[in-house]
């Protein structure tokens, strides 16, 4: 059983957040909020998302599984104008989902959730990654675009002696660097930290960012970095996980 | 002789309703406004055009009629800034049209109406249309829109005993259905009606309705579906007709 | 010895001037200020750009001349928010250029000014030039505008007796004229003027022309055409001169 109604923007930002990574995916439907983990095919990205009861105007769930096709889902919710609730009931024998976005009814076939890739162990890194940065989404976003200009991997690390943040690109001819310092930063843990990323996966995840999130960065050496952000007005959490390159040095 | 001025919003939105159907057309240029038949080469979908002098700053013809490149014409309507005037003169030697805005002239050759599709005659099938729904230019779009993501092809009916206007689209796994009661529509005379159309052929009539335009819609069973809404505050008459697709059930 | 600090808005205007012509330029690094010449690869189009010192917020140099991309940097300049700030300091030593938006640091190669087309000696034809006509940015977009929709070719004049300032396009079929009299030009210096020019050059030279730009063109009869205007709030002085194309009729 499962019967919710949602905000537009709310269900567009969830679905954002898992979309980048994946076409499809297992939605959890717990008695407390929805729960979607996914990672890419190539294994290298990784979401967790939860959205809370609470970020829903009304949410009744009691523990199904379900297996959903996302871009055909962000269409639907893109049809909703902003401000616009949909409602979202699950019909259990037909396997089917039914939105109503005021007088329109989609009705969606559901996927088998035994043919999704699996879900990833997102492993707990916390002794690994001993340095954390808080940044905006804005920043995140401008790194990554200068960094696209000259590279197609990307840098990130902190200086623990002069406590700053920085994202490091290099090119055939030109590079870029980007740095935040304490003053620029939501705020700074500082430890050893330097690992190399694909910058294709930073842009994807990025674009699932909001400019105005607050985005806590944890990084260590060689190792993944982990991003987390809040959406839905802090009710729904949102992790991703990015498995470092081989340093190409 | 035609001799006429008139806003660069009433021309674009005259031209554009013809336009979305064919790109050359007949415009009959009568003493008491404009008047364009035009059906496309499919013989699927109809429309008539009437643009009352009213609708002009001014106005002056005596009934002659020529032959245009509608692409060409709203193309160079579309050079005027909003709220500009267009200045149009026939010169029935050359048979060009001289179109001014402002400093700009364009001289625009004419083609021989003869070489023109033949214009339909727009069948007057008030008896075979019992039912009748008026709605909002948006409310088409947004039905159009939605079945587009699952369908070619859409069924528009009526509810007789429930009174309601419907849209169906039926695809490979997903289903669209929309809705509109009495509090919804505009307008509702219930009959029996429920006939299929052909998707393209709506989104493109779509893109000729404006958003607040109320849109009468006339429909039987089986039959074609007639849309009429006015342009140019009420000075404009259009008038689509979509011939229905056999059902595919 | 370079070192400056130019708004984002002042060095995107200057860049785009030169970079509708070229790909690569040489800048010189005067102490007076930076200054370009160019020409295109089929020596129809060029460019003669100035941007004073007082152009800048702050400005150092002692005569050098560096070889860049100017795509690429054009880039790195549209990084910067809008009154965002954008330093700039050669390395002498290594020839990179590293230019500073706030905590984003791009270090750009150069390019050796050997490798860059020659730069043009643009002419003085000043005797040859007797027509002045003072336009809006805007009013050559639109003229240009027009006439790409008959032709790839545009005729530049001034009407001595009548005295006005002519654009005309001839098609195949169709024709655009433009004219602009004393009432709607800002000045108007009459004399015997009407030259063919390459609309294409007049689309890109029109892109970096600002819309409210105050553009001084000056024409003769078969002769090249100058056009001036300036950025940077006057501190800056763009021309550009366009090879007349030889007579079709």
């Amino acid at each position: 059983m499962f019967k919710a109604i949602v905000s537009a923007e709310t269900l567009t930002a969830a679905l954002d957040s898992v979309g980048v990574l994946v076409d499809e995916c297992k939605i959890h439907l717990e008695e407390d909020g929805i729960h979607i983990m996914a990672v890419d095919p190539a294994n290298v990205g990784m979401v967790d998302l939860e959205l809370d009861a609470a970020a829903f105007e009304s949410y009744e769930a009691d523990g199904g599984l379900i297996g959903v096709n996302l871009s055909r889902l962000s269409d639907i919710a893109g049809m909703a104008d902003s401000g616009q609730l949909i409602n979202l009931e699950l019909d259990d024998e037909t396997r089917k989902l039914h939105i109503h976005i005021d007088g329109l009814e989609y009705t969606l076939a559901l996927i088998d959730p035994d043919s999704i890739r699996q879900e990833p162990d997102i492993p707990d890194l916390n002794d690994k990654l001993p340095a954390t940065v808080v940044v905006e989404g804005r920043d995140i976003d401008r790194a990554v675009t200068a960094a696209d200009m000259v590279s197609d991997h990307i840098a990130l690390g902190v200086n623990e002696d002069e406590e700053f943040f920085y994202v490091d690109a290099e090119g055939d001819t030109d590079d870029v660097h980007f740095e935040m310092g304490t003053d620029d930063l939501i705020a700074l843990t500082a430890g050893p930290a330097h690992s190399l990323f694909s910058l294709d996966y930073l842009k994807d995840m990025g674009r699932a960012i909001p400019n105005d999130a607050e985005v806590t960065i944890e990084l260590g050496e060689e190792f993944p970095v982990k991003m987390h952000f809040t959406i839905a007005e802090g009710e729904g959490n949102v992790t991703f996980m990015l498995a470092p390159r081989i340093q190409s040095s």
